[in-house]
């Protein structure tokens, strides 16, 4: 099987299998990694660069996980497919751009993905379905164990992991889990979950990450420094005093909607089913926004005749990539709302 | 056969048979008389405006119309009753108003009503679908020359007829169309067709007239002073020089939009006819744009599973009045948004 079979289809992480998936999108976490004896990626030239590329590969083909992944070299992948992998979250947008040397290595099912000269020499990342955080904490500590056998990665006995950006330096751990929170947006308590994040020190953005705007009433939220605190307390402060609680705040409001406005509820439900459904010309922004409202009707039972696959499907294959990789060809964004409007429509209806 | 029976259909004005009802909705023509020995209503006491209202009631009752008019005190109608009728425009705001003495007498298709105790002693109108200015011109003079026969109107050799307020006297004519405009609006030019209106010093509303707000794309186009010119001429200007060329702009716009943006007319069109057969609580004015949509798609051909007849009626019967009518009791907004979302469901689906 090839990695693009998969991009006709959500990834796992959207699939709706995981705990919690009613308000919890994904889990996520990445860790930071560099290697002795190179420099960091921003202080290297391209012969440097190219030898960190060609020595974690080599490496990485040496360890258990190398029946599992797919090495795809940037620099061979054509934009469009790099601006796909991006969309799935399976690489960032800084390994996406037209930076040189850089690669992945991802599994089969894209729940991990190596990346090779991103802003550190190695990015590791593991996705998973609903709130899964420290069943993820403990995937990634077993897949560093794995690389470190065989990469030697700079460490301060003082610091912790190098990393080339400050705030990694530590752990190198990133902790995040993107949540849909439709119920305390209508009900106007999103400042109160901003407030609290905030006091925890943890950043909120939106589906793509740093410098993303929330859509669709998505939202991520992570840790935002990673010095001066265990790894194993990192992960249990996100899960017990930010992911669980917030989870319990949106099911309550959801359920304060179903019991006190419902028809309030129903109306935003219906009218973005009704949206897609019929839409001629539909936006990337706009269809998130709707299909949020759509999944929220499935998994609150207001919808019947849609399932949560065709949601999922869709919120994946209409972002702009994905939407152009489907009709093999560029798209102008007009004719893109159209095709988009479209494919939304015979999928629905 | 009682007028109460019509509350359940759209009125007749609406119901596109007339010439040109892809874009003019209506033609309307009222005349302000006043009679000679009583004083205008403003300047009366209450014994003096019931006189008048005896005096005229007993007048129209010798006339050769009184075989088709009903007669409505509106003293004795129930006050959601007469929001009925001004929803109808069978009477006006004014009239609906609680004010003493006040009476309609409306022919049976209401395409004639004669106020009394409005504003003027009487004022005379007739309504018409489509663009019939010049007919509806012809039968408000017939009618004037029977009452004529029977009431003596207030007349000044010099000025004309005389009324209570200084714009109407001179023919005390009053012409007016209901345009739905909807091209015009999405290729921005409606501020073209302010600037026409204006300086042929036609004034431009509402719906529902002096006072109301554009809603819907639907503009009410009006003569602004009657004296100085004749009626005949005030009719002829009115449809040569305005209400033809502006159909013939909007007609021009509707083809402009199909040949060069049929993706984003559509796009209007179908929205608007998703979220009327999805949306589970939907405002007046909502239900209205929408409605307005709807009719401009079915006319253009791009709806073709609803009928005229179904967007008519709706537009009648989810106005606020005859919407409680409809469920015979008096309903709180927010219930009566859910209410019509209710109606339009079920009758669009």
């Amino acid at each position: 099987m090839s990695i693009t079979d998969n991009y006709q289809t959500a990834g796992s992480w959207l699939d709706c299998s995981g705990p919690m998936s009613d308000v919890v999108i994904s889990s996520r976490i990445r860790l930071a990694r560099n290697v002795v004896g190179f420099r960091f990626y921003a202080h290297s030239d391209d012969a440097e660069r190219s030898d960190l590329q060609e020595y974690v590969h080599q490496r990485l083909m040496k360890t258990s996980l190398k029946d599992d992944l797919h090495y795809l070299d940037m620099g061979s992948t054509p934009k469009l497919e790099r601006q796909v992998l991006a969309e799935r979250h399976v690489i960032s947008q800084q390994l996406a751009s037209d930076g040189p040397c850089r690669a992945v290595a991802v599994s089969q099912d894209e729940s991990l993905a190596l990346m090779i000269n991103e802003e550190d020499h190695l990015r590791v990342q593991v996705l998973a379905s609903g709130q899964q955080l420290a069943e993820e904490y403990d995937r990634i500590n077993r897949v560093d164990s794995i690389l470190e056998k065989e990469i030697d990665f700079a460490f301060s006995p003082e610091f912790g992991y190098l990393t080339a950006c400050p705030t990694n330096v530590g752990t190198g751990l990133r902790v995040s889990a993107m949540l849909h929170l439709p119920a305390l947006k209508m009900t106007s308590q999103m400042e109160k979950v901003f407030s609290a994040a905030k006091a925890m020190k943890l950043a909120v953005r939106g589906l793509y990450g740093e410098g993303s705007e929330p859509i669709g009433d998505l939202y991520q939220f992570s840790n935002q420094t990673t010095l001066g605190k265990s790894e194993k307390q990192i992960v249990e402060e996100m899960v017990n005093l930010a992911i669980e609680p917030i989870v319990k705040y949106e099911r309550t409001a959801r359920q304060h909607l179903i019991e006190q406005r419902c028809a309030a509820l129903d109306d935003k439900i219906f009218r973005a089913l009704g949206l897609l459904r019929n839409a001629r010309m539909i936006s990337s922004e706009e269809s998130l926004y709707m299909l949020s409202f759509a999944r929220l009707g499935v998994h609150l039972g207001r919808i019947k005749d849609v399932t949560l696959d065709r949601i999922n499907m869709l919120m994946q294959l209409t972002r702009p990539a994905h939407l152009q990789h489907l009709q093999q060809r560029e798209l102008e964004p007009e004719e893109r709302d159209i095709v988009r409007a479209e494919f939304i429509r015979k999928t629905l209806n």
